[in-house]
């Protein structure tokens, strides 16, 4: 198996990487310190045996998943050398599908962002046609990078709908059609050798702010994703939290208000069909329509619609009732952050999405909600932020999704 | 440190008990598969070396907590014989505090509850009082089985009130006077050696019922207890999630209706104001004074109140409107149970507490709340079930909650 391995260079590698629980815990060790280290520390970290390090980070050097730093300075025969992992270790690919949008991005192994790429894109021209544009826009990438295919060593997807975990296949993603059930691995099975990990975009975006947002560090957060839908990422102590299915954190179609509008999925008063973009939009062009709003009424007949955007604009330039629309929804977040507060005790909640960017009057409305609807214990210390990195949460999360899902030791599948 | 150790026997034991990660982990994987277990097998679940299992294996059978099963009739030389934890490893105190009751009990270190004593108690008495009883009740239990404090490795305690897990302390718990900050683990030192860990009691009970309950073997599952207050525990990948501050589940002061009835807590139309037992009991005296019921008419003359039991018992004799109030109060846990299957996606709900003995009418309705209003991916397959363990419950989780922590590598304190 460690034969290809040791012809050195990435081009061929063989799969599985990791060939062992101590050779995932130190790869996935000096990936998470972000930081060269030393066998030493390896030792006491795993407590295992100093020969039992030294032999598994010999396989890692053989492989060239790890070099030693600054080797060519070091003494001959000194052992203290620290180690890290190299570019030349190999890619990972990252992609973000949205409902309107693909993100493409290329990050080294250890974690950095080297190349991002992101286009409009409608989910519902189905698999074949998004999927093909995707590699086209990877092979672009690569190509940049003078690389290839072969220099890929694990493929990262969010998809904006509910995945297995095992199979990585969507199940009934309501609004992607075409997508139910496709094998989106083996698209990638002809070109790439490289295992493809897939999960729900929402949660990719959570450990993306995890590992390299606002959320770096926090081991307890919950990251809000509030665009046309709604949802949910948790991080519980340090890890993604899926639950059974794969749809933890699927919070849009929880109840607010049994007698409020009908949701898309057929139920009133869902927390989506209260506060996401199109409820903002619909409650704009109301209000605009009805005079309540000069300067949305401006923007609605010159446009003919309205979006969350534009409410954000009109509140941002004094509009009484764009402001309250706002509000309102704002209130509405705030009250299932309480809930989820109250369940899930995070130390940190990250809103992400496009209505997020409606900015301070919607955060100050969140904040004010859950302070005021939460135990006093749980909202100690509970900072409510937007999300840091925005654009590329999803791809920097992909490439975590990725690159924890290389370096483990695969699982014996029955 | 291990010198005391091997002089054999339990009394005068050193702590910590375990000395690394591989001693913890064979400890805890012995506990948790229930069965006697090999070297290789222990050797090939941890990717360590042969030898480091056979000389961590050593320390633990020198220190009596690990025994060769059947070594009198194995051959000598032979190095397949099994290995089990002894009862003569020592005993684990539980102790379930509730706030009209005591629960203590004894269990082997592999498991075994073997001892349980329970009695009626004001939680309001304040911790000398209620702890001083403690440990009467302990020394008692102890006395039955020819023992002492020193054959105990380690107590666990659960309290009803947030706990902050680094200290052990309880923080300005509502039901509980005089509690606040009270050093729990100081009143024990004096006569045990054993360390003390403290948790709240939902969390516990979920503990118990994720052990040796209906939960045994589910990775993902949520405890209720709906009692005079309602509390939950979560259970997420296999283990206790706590959140950050140690109040995770705490799900009784959830918002269900920003107008419904004025809650202890100040604010309106909470969880357990509008479900908990007390709730229950509020409506029924109201509807025996107007005169709805005859049987709650009856029994609210004669005794002078009415509790949830008696709403169960009447609705269980075909009262209509019993039946009512409890179907009123199961389609708000429910709508709560609901909101926690989106967020948390588990794979079983155990239902506890004084209120899940009204019986079937409520989980009926409980059921088909949560099954209308969550998502059908997250229910499908979901059971809804009761408590097995019920007054056991506490106990048995207070005992895996001290076997696990004496189980572990201690963490250095800063």
């Amino acid at each position: 198996m460690g034969k290809e391995r040791r012809l050195g260079g990435v081009a061929g590698r063989s799969y599985p990487l990791i060939e062992d629980r101590i050779q995932a815990g130190i790869m996935r060790h000096v990936r998470a310190v972000d930081r060269p280290v030393s066998r030493s520390e390896l030792t006491e970290h795993f407590g295992v045996s100093r020969s039992k390090v030294s032999t598994e980070v010999g396989r890692l050097l053989e492989g060239g998943l790890l070099v030693e730093n600054g080797l060519a300075e070091s003494e001959g025969g000194r052992r203290s050398s620290l180690l890290r992992i190299p570019r030349s270790a190999g890619l990972v690919a990252a992609v973000d599908l949205g409902a309107t949008s693909i993100d493409v991005a290329l990050s080294t192994l250890g974690g950095e962002l080297i190349a991002h790429l992101g286009e409009p894109a409608d989910i519902r021209d189905g698999p074949q046609r998004i999927l093909g544009r995707v590699k086209e826009l990877l092979s672009g990438l690569l190509g940049e990078q003078s690389a290839g295919p072969q220099d890929v060593l694990a493929i990262g997807m969010g998809v904006p709908g509910p995945v297995e975990q095992a199979s990585g296949l969507l199940r009934s993603p309501p609004i992607m059609p075409g997508w139910n059930l496709f094998p989106i691995r083996d698209a990638f099975a002809g070109e790439y050798a490289a295992p493809v990990f897939i999960d729900n975009d929402v949660n990719v975006m959570a450990l993306g702010e995890h590992w390299g947002g606002v959320g770096k560090g926090v081991d307890n957060m919950l990251f809000v994703k509030i665009g046309t839908g709604i949802g949910g990422g948790i991080i519980a102590d340090g890890r993604l939290y899926r639950g059974v299915q794969g749809c933890a954190g699927d919070i849009g179609h929880i109840c607010v208000d049994p007698e409020g509008p009908v949701c898309t999925c057929g139920n009133r008063g869902c927390f989506e069909a209260m506060a996401a973009a199109p409820a903002i939009a619909s409650k704009a062009e109301r209000c605009a329509r009805e005079g309540l709003s000069p300067i949305l009424s401006e923007v609605l007949s010159e446009r003919g619609e309205l979006s969350a955007k534009d409410v954000g604009e009109a509140a941002a330039l004094g509009d009484y009732h764009a402001l309250e629309i706002i509000r309102v929804s704002g209130r509405v977040v705030g009250r299932v952050l309480a809930t989820l507060v109250s369940t899930l005790n995070p130390s940190l909640i990250v809103i992400g999405g496009g209505v997020a960017n409606i900015g301070h009057a919607l955060l100050a409305e969140i904040r004010s909600a859950v302070y005021r609807r939460s135990l006093p214990l749980a909202t100690r210390n509970l900072p409510i932020v937007l999300s840091e990195l925005d654009q590329v949460a999803g791809v920097t999360g992909a490439s975590v999704l990725a690159a924890e899902g290389v370096l483990q030791v695969p699982r014996v599948s029955s």
